[in-house]
């Protein structure tokens, strides 16, 4: 039997330590392809690039393994991965990450990791988004593998249905602490921001974003609360935002 | 009573004409203040601008109406019109567009458009996104306008609950034969992309980003089934992406 194709990106960029743990993972379930950005796209949320050419480069980063870098967005590497890199060959799974910081709750809206995955299920791939809660770029990334390769196995099982898209993230906790896995709803939290506002050196006014981010939902069944309690978070997630319990509420008659 | 207070975006660019004819309704409903990009941003979707600072200029661009334009994404506008134009007042409603080109269906994952009007109800703000299906900068907004102003006289009313987003797409139709509006959900479809593959100056190769819009959805209930029968469609929508029905289909037990 031939292995699986599992197409492999992020939007940390390339040489970003995440990534390089989830392409080790990846290789002992099937075969890589990996297709990434040449430079960091955190918070590009579902962008493409419309008005550029795009450029591709083959690049030697992990040793054996097909490896392009693509200069647009996450899921502009989603799109050339399937229609240029793989045109004629079926992906089998495609996992986003490991991202350096969390996608739990909201933030999947902002996330470039997570839309790369989702653009990937729209296409009907089976497909992961993986993020770690730690932005450093020494985070270590050991602690989650095993658990990334469990995930992994169980999506690439044939009784997953294809085209789901799931959001994991994985405490900041040694491998013995971490408590399980625990399938959950996104939490009802958001962005409390504020704009630190300056001047540059020709004095003009520049506002440059920052936030807190903070959960008012207390479910015990959210994301948040699995990670806050030392359990990786499984959110199946999904492209339709059609609101349908307001569909019986919204009348023009 | 005053007046309600009205924040206009798009992401087309602050001297799009679909912008224009969002504001000359607004502006008969309420204080409008004007918040856009200084550049089109089609396709941005949720982005944000993390690693650069944003500039934020007053523009005088809509007749006696206070504008600005901001060097940022969709998003980026509404953030800045929520914490730095508009700090101390309350945003009654948050109009996006009008969009030169349909935001039907998936589209509102890539659309800058919905993604600046999500933004402003994951802030619990009333919003709504408006695109009419057609795409030139010399489109025709006119048939549209009285449905315009009717579905945000029917969300800045007292029973519209706070917080939902609408997305609203307009047929390009002349008024007389539009036939109504539709309250339905996002159809099931998708973009079927290409690359168009060419050299450079520089012989170096590119990639540039084409597609074709296809729906296998056959449902009479859908926004693509609205359009192409002449109405008006309105898709209640969320930040929600949680498949409640998948949370009890996936165990790693």
């Amino acid at each position: 039997m031939s292995k699986p194709l599992i197409l492999v990106t992020n939007d940390d960029g390339i040489v970003a330590p995440g990534i390089r743990a989830l392409v080790e993972v990846a290789r002992q379930l099937g075969d890589v392809v990996v297709v990434a950005p040449d430079s960091p796209q955190s918070g590009k949320g579902h962008a493409i690039t419309i008005h550029d050419p795009l450029r591709l480069k083959h690049v030697n980063v992990f040793s054996g393994i097909e490896a392009w870098e693509c200069s647009g967005t996450p899921v502009d590497c989603v799109k050339l991965a399937k229609h240029v890199v793989l045109k004629n060959r079926k992906i089998d799974l495609c996992v986003s990450g490991i991202n350096h910081g969390s996608n739990a709750s909201v933030n999947i809206i902002y996330s470039g990791t997570l839309s790369a995955a989702m653009e990937a299920s729209l296409e009907g791939i089976k497909s992961i988004g993986f993020s770690l809660l730690d932005y450093s770029f020494e985070a270590d990334f050991e602690a989650g593998k095993p658990w990334v390769r469990r995930i992994m196995e169980y999506v690439l099982g044939e009784t997953y249905p294809a085209g789901k898209l799931l959001n994991v993230n994985i405490p900041k906790l040694p491998e013995a602490e971490i408590r399980g896995i625990r399938v959950c709803r996104q939490a009802d939290a958001r962005w409390v921001e504020e704009f630190v506002e300056g001047r540059d050196p020709s004095n003009q006014p520049y506002y440059w974003l920052t936030g807190k981010f903070i959960n008012h939902d207390h479910g015990e069944d959210t994301d948040v609360w699995a990670l806050e309690n030392g359990y990786i978070s499984v959110v199946p997630s999904m492209h339709d935002l059609t609101d349908y319990p307001a569909l019986k509420q919204i009348h023009f008659d």
